[in-house]
């Protein structure tokens, strides 16, 4: 989790000027730097972080365009104020990242018959040729370049990463690594495709058995891969990151290359004259245009690991319930914990993300938190995106909601789980809007659907409530988590966005419905999901699909008003902190299992 | 309503043989015969029933492919039994239209080489291409038809329909046609567009305040037009079908060209070096050929007039207020007549709806049915898209379940309404099931939902009850309806399949759920209902969008069994209700209103 150490870096203005001269060297008029690496993953390695070296802005999303003579960073709406705080506004216009045209400001920036540079690894194909389009009407030359400019200017720049990569026993995965390669490989002759190019390290580390350590938070080996028809595996990847028995897990199948040698090996494919599959969602402009050029036949269709590795077997659903056992009984301990040590208001946001860890820690097959803690106080709460700093660090004071969101790796799974706990006594509004978003929650979790139903045609159950009272939440409500690997992966998804992909027994999802009152509180309340085929009731005529809940963590009773609740959604909480208390209990030393009793009593008497 | 004359045709398998010796003469080893006519319309005039002549398949959907020895007919689930009943299955191979490849039949039937022929007015351009792709794989030639071979066979082929087409009042339209031109015109301008290419007659219809006759139950003019950035339109028409009134009321604005003046305009248009709009989902295969030999900027985007003539303007929606009013008055006096003539289980199928259709003719401003009522007794009651014929006539016998779906074109409005009547007494299954269906459609009409959200966002709510008991219908919950116009109408649709259009203030779409048990009866709740702008409710943060009710019938209490149904469920049929009786009652006879007020009676005691 720590960050890579990075050389000093010199003053904003001189790092904008350095690359200006740069691109003048290269007779570019222009260039864009965007915040990602090769994969277009979450998580970006320091070497990666050209933008936050350039710019000084820290965001998890964003991107700059520099031109001549001036330069603009696009940020979203999370990040308006950070940015202000963190990037010289002499230096940069700050735009918003959907809402303004980045092709309309390249137009007022670069001259026309002007180039503008960008590196293909860092784009996904449709932005290129989107942004060519538009660009194309201004005049304006979109070129490719070989070697970052921004690379060119950094001193200090960090290495690639080079943690070690270990094996992913077949016994928590269910299935080895030749099965899946064979699996991959029928459904690649299935639809007459010769190879496929897997840019995206965690299908790597799915298809493999493997897992790394190359980001943070997610064990992911950053690599390329390309898997043909007859299920070998060429692995482009740094061979010191590969210990001796990771390469005999590996085994003869499965080719270790260079990342160096990826290049060369897509023209050779694309000589071959087959069907090659790249993913244009995730695959880097720079894999198509080597494809193209090479004369292959690229065939645009979804990463083929993505579905396999969404639906879990059944070994790995043993394995999350396993996970989502211990950390409920860190998550248990925390909570009593908090009644106490909150107490007093002086507790402070990192002193209980801390804790939290600490209790974590103490858990079996613990690796590490799965993501950055939100660990929020009052209007802190309201920020969804909260990361808890040094400047920005509130007590936790009496009167006050806490907004809790967190997870960890473990051996076994994945968790993500979010309670927003009252501190003191909370107001009739905060349990108005707590017991709304309940409401919400309850509606997706004990839904029932038809096999191809997609999580966005589920999405508004998880609203209407909050809807009907003129409220509602500017985020997702439920993203895919994987098994020991990414907390957010796809393609499944519970959204306002359409998504087409058709819920299937396996996959595992959060449910996350939330309300912000900006500059007061902030309320979420996410229990992980697998979607499973229950049985059937009585008179039914078609099988459906529902949702297992996994995580075992108690909902605050003292921010429910039952009043707001039906009968049926007060035996859904009552029934789900039954089940909360009877496995978790056995797992607790008696104070822990006397405070979680008293936590799930049950609402009807 | 009724068929326009077709000569006697030679049998099936003469047919079949002159349209083989046809292609033979045309160097095609087959060609494709969709039921379409140039404008992709639900409704299809005689001469364009080419499928029909063809076949003797007279269903609303399907698709003929005739190859050098075989042939094959494509219908969907709805049609399975009709086709088997209709065609010769020993000169036609029947096949699923949706689940069966097209392109898979071909290449069995078609040698390599060889050459399919289409006509390309009768396709849209994406079902082109996506059929080409795949047949260039398997070496076969998809090539445009000048000239429809079946009409070179057809003997006694109708001519094109002439019926006149009269001026559509502002006073009804709410907005005049020079207005409409004014308000497109600028819409295309936005996008930088110089002209949009209209082969819908409803958008022609709607743009220029006229309506048609050519078509069965719809007003269409058929037609096509040409508006540009400008507003000037060039309507292609038949001038024998236009008065001189409507003449007048068309103006300077618009230039009527005869239709075979189209092909020439496109090619101008073409060579203007201007971008043209053309909508894939609906223009034909041809117009795109045509715009992109003579070198335009072909733009691919939906109809310009579609969203405007969607969103209903106040003088529109007070107009179909009325219409409904009329259409409630007519249904309620049918409804009690009912009730005493299906008594003696004599009353069949199709004299229930010519009497329906008596008491509608009675009311103001009546202009005819907007689809052919479905009138189904029982079991016909379970097939979704069931007509009466002389063969199916059912009585309605005491202990069935009736259910009729009707509709009206007023000059006000447009209606469409489905009721389930219990014939006798229902059984507590029917009533269960009833209900179910009942609480979908309530959820659906008393959601609020935040702008943006698109119909396949809320199609859950109107199945969850069902979805919740095992059960589901196999059709959308919700289509547009148009102003005196078409009865399905886009872009907007609440249903399974992803649809990204929001759904705007003014919209009217119909909310019918359904249940279907094949062989023993059917259920389906429709009403039509508009897009609102509600008041906040208090504590609310954003405006919601919400649905008024537009059909005022009610909805069979002996059906509802009020143990399933919660307070809120119940209030809002109760309230329904009561509002259906204090609008109507006024109208109504005293006879009829002392029915009404018992049928309305409040379920909540």
């Amino acid at each position: 989790m720590a960050a890579e150490p990075v050389e000093p870096a010199p003053p904003p203005a001189e790092r904008l000027e350095r690359l200006r001269a740069e691109l003048r060297r290269r007779s570019l008029d222009g260039f864009v730097v965007p915040r990602a690496d090769e994969h277009q993953g979450e998580y970006v390695p320091a070497r990666a972080q050209r933008l936050g070296w350039l710019t000084g802005f820290t965001g998890s999303a964003g991107l700059a365009v520099v031109g001549p003579a001036t330069a603009a960073l696009f940020v979203d709406g999370r990040y308006t104020l950070q940015v202000e705080a963190e990037v010289d506004g002499s230096l940069y216009a700050f735009r918003h990242l959907i809402e303004d045209s980045l092709s309309g400001w390249v137009a007022g920036a670069v001259p026309r018959g002007g180039r503008l540079g960008y590196d293909p690894w860092l784009h996904p194909v449709g932005w290129v040729e989107k942004l060519r389009t538009a660009l194309e009407r201004e005049g304006i030359d979109l070129v490719p370049c070989d070697g970052n400019p921004v690379d060119a200017v950094w001193p200090g720049q960090p290495p690639a990463p080079l943690a070690p990569v270990e094996p992913h026993d077949d016994a928590l995965a269910g299935m080895s690594a030749g099965e899946k390669r064979q699996a991959v490989a029928e459904a690649l002759r299935r639809d007459g495709i010769g190879a496929a190019i897997l840019t995206q390290p965690d299908s790597i580390a799915w298809l493999l058995n493997i897992r790394g350590g190359d980001v943070p938070c997610t064990p992911l080996p950053l690599s390329f891969a390309i898997v043909d028809d007859g299920g070998a595996v060429d692995l482009f990847i740094d061979s010191r990151k590969l210990p001796a028995a990771t390469r005999r897990h590996l085994g003869d199948g499965v080719r270790v290359l260079p990342p160096d040698a990826l290049e060369p090996a897509l023209d050779r494919l694309g000589r071959g004259g087959r069907r090659v599959l790249a993913d244009p969602a995730s695959a880097a402009a720079r894999i198509f245009d080597r494809l193209h050029l090479a004369g292959a036949h690229v065939v645009r269709q979804g990463d083929p690991c993505a579905l396999p590795k969404a639906c879990k077997n059944p070994v790995e659903l043993d394995g999350t319930r396993a996970a989502h056992r211990r950390d409920g009984v860190a998550m248990v301990r925390f909570l009593r914990w908090l009644d106490g040590a909150a107490a007093d208001g002086t507790l402070s946001e990192s002193a209980a993300a801390d804790r939290l860890l600490a209790f974590r820690q103490e858990g079996e097959r613990f690796r590490g938190l799965s993501f950055e803690t939100i660990s929020g106080a009052g209007p802190n709460g309201a920020i969804v995106h909260y990361r808890v700093t040094p400047a920005t660090d509130r007590r936790l004071e009496p009167g006050c909601l806490y907004l809790l969101d967190s997870g960890a790796q473990y051996l076994d799974g994945t968790t993500d789980v979010t309670r927003t706990i009252a501190i003191g006594t909370p107001t009739a509004a905060m349990r108005r809007h707590f017991t709304l978003v309940l409401k919400g929650h309850i509606a997706l979790s004990q839904a029932r659907f038809p096999k191809g139903t997609s999580g966005s045609q589920l999405d508004a159950l998880a609203r209407m409530a909050l809807w009907q009272a003129g409220l509602d939440y500017d985020h997702g409500t439920g993203h895919g988590v994987g098994s020991y690997l990414s907390v957010h992966e796809g393609p499944q998804r519970v959204a306002k966005a359409p998504n087409a992909v058709a819920l299937a027994p396996g996959m595992i999802l959060s449910n996350e419905p939330g309300y912000y009152r900006t500059g007061e509180y902030g309320i979420r309340i996410e229990n992980l999901v697998a979607v499973t085929e229950p049985a059937p009731v009585p008179g039914g005529e078609r099988p459906m699909l529902g949702f297992e809940v996994l995580t075992l963590v108690p909902i605050d009773r003292r921010l429910v008003d039952a009043a707001l609740l039906s009968v049926e959604e007060t035996a859904w909480l009552d029934s789900y902190h039954s089940r909360v208390y009877a496995v978790l209990a056995p797992h607790l030393e008696p104070g822990d299992a006397a405070w979680l009793l008293r936590a799930t009593i049950p609402l009807a008497g």
